[in-house]
């Protein structure tokens, strides 16, 4: 399944682990066909818009027919890339790390989780999922050795910039990150996808504010 | 400060904790004055678009002169509504719910914790910053007596359905959710902010599979 657009913008993009999210609930359910209607009505989204998105990427589905919920969601599947195996290692085994650690696992899409790195000498030698944390010192030798992809940025704030440099010295590309630093405009070249739950928190903070103001 | 605009746009509003967040950081530093020139050139963002944004809250800082870091940060803080403290509860204190409870004290902008639930035995007793873990089956009576204001969802995605629907009907309308379940939909008139971290995963899958694709 060849992408129909060279060029598919990212709210298209980030829309499809939506429709993956949705579609894997419905399998989960026993649902094994559903039409652009019931779909949108599901999502949230009008059926022009899913049949839209899903055109980006050559169109699945026919005409009254629908899409078949497993087909689909294999399709999006493999245009997201859930069947790589990128070489993952986690900076920071606090519970933030833990919980990220149990989430690569128990999802197992597109991340292998090899190295688990921590400052802390009380966390050395225990395990999480199957990984033993690593002293921090540890990382330039590790990281010549095994050529990690992907690296989990979930230490501490001031920890983050320096953590950061040091990764990209290290020739990582591509982050998963957890910290208030933000490095997308430093690093143009580095591909970076942050999680700032603190911007999440305050946009909620000013949804309950200005709901309750009646603004 | 009262809002120029009546309809702000949630894109507008998103950007709203990222000014908070770099100015912070600027702030930390002992930067005084910055001028929208270095505010896009630190953000990633045109000097138009910022004054635009701060635009729609009524204008801060001066053609020329430039904003006061902290006291754009104070403005963007208290139309974030930060100086609130909404009364918040906790749903699951496992690692990421630790996490989370560690974030809400550390910040504290705009939320109080008041209480923690789990189901699991183990953990009831246990005190996560300064707030003990108690049963769920508490919940309806401490809902009824502390009346709060926000929950936050950290229960395993099994659980989520039937614990966010527990929650409305217990009269609770503003939510931070951490599971897969997405009741966006069937509750238009709850607030909802949803931190999808798997959605980012898939995201991030996405752009290393394409970028490494050369498309």
């Amino acid at each position: 399944m060849s992408p129909k657009k060279d060029k598919i913008s990212m709210s298209v993009i980030r829309r499809l682990p939506r429709y993956y999210r949705f579609l894997s609930g419905l399998e989960r359910k026993g649902v094994h066909r559903i039409s652009s209607r019931e779909l949108s009505d599901l999502m949230g989204l009008t059926a022009s818009q899913i049949r839209q998105d899903l055109n980006c990427f050559g169109g699945f589905g026919q005409q009254g027919f629908g899409y078949t919920v497993s087909g689909l969601k294999a399709e999006i599947g493999s245009i997201l890339g859930l069947d790589k195996q990128y070489k993952t290692i986690l900076l920071g085994a606090g519970n933030l790390g833990r919980a990220v650690a149990a989430h690569i696992a128990f999802e197992n899409q597109g991340f292998h989780l090899v190295g688990i790195f921590d400052q802390d000498p009380a966390l050395f030698g225990r395990t999480f999922r199957g990984i033993q944390v690593q002293p921090e010192i540890e990382l330039e030798e590790f990281c010549r050795r095994e050529k990690p992809d992907v690296a989990i940025l979930c230490v501490p704030m001031d920890a983050a910039e320096k953590m950061g440099e040091r990764l990209i010295a290290l020739g990582i590309r591509n982050f998963w990150n957890f910290t208030h630093y933000d490095f997308t405009v430093t690093h143009p070249d580095v591909i970076i996808e942050n999680v700032h739950m603190n911007d999440s928190l305050m946009t909620l903070c000013y949804r309950i504010h200005h709901h309750n103001d009646g603004k």
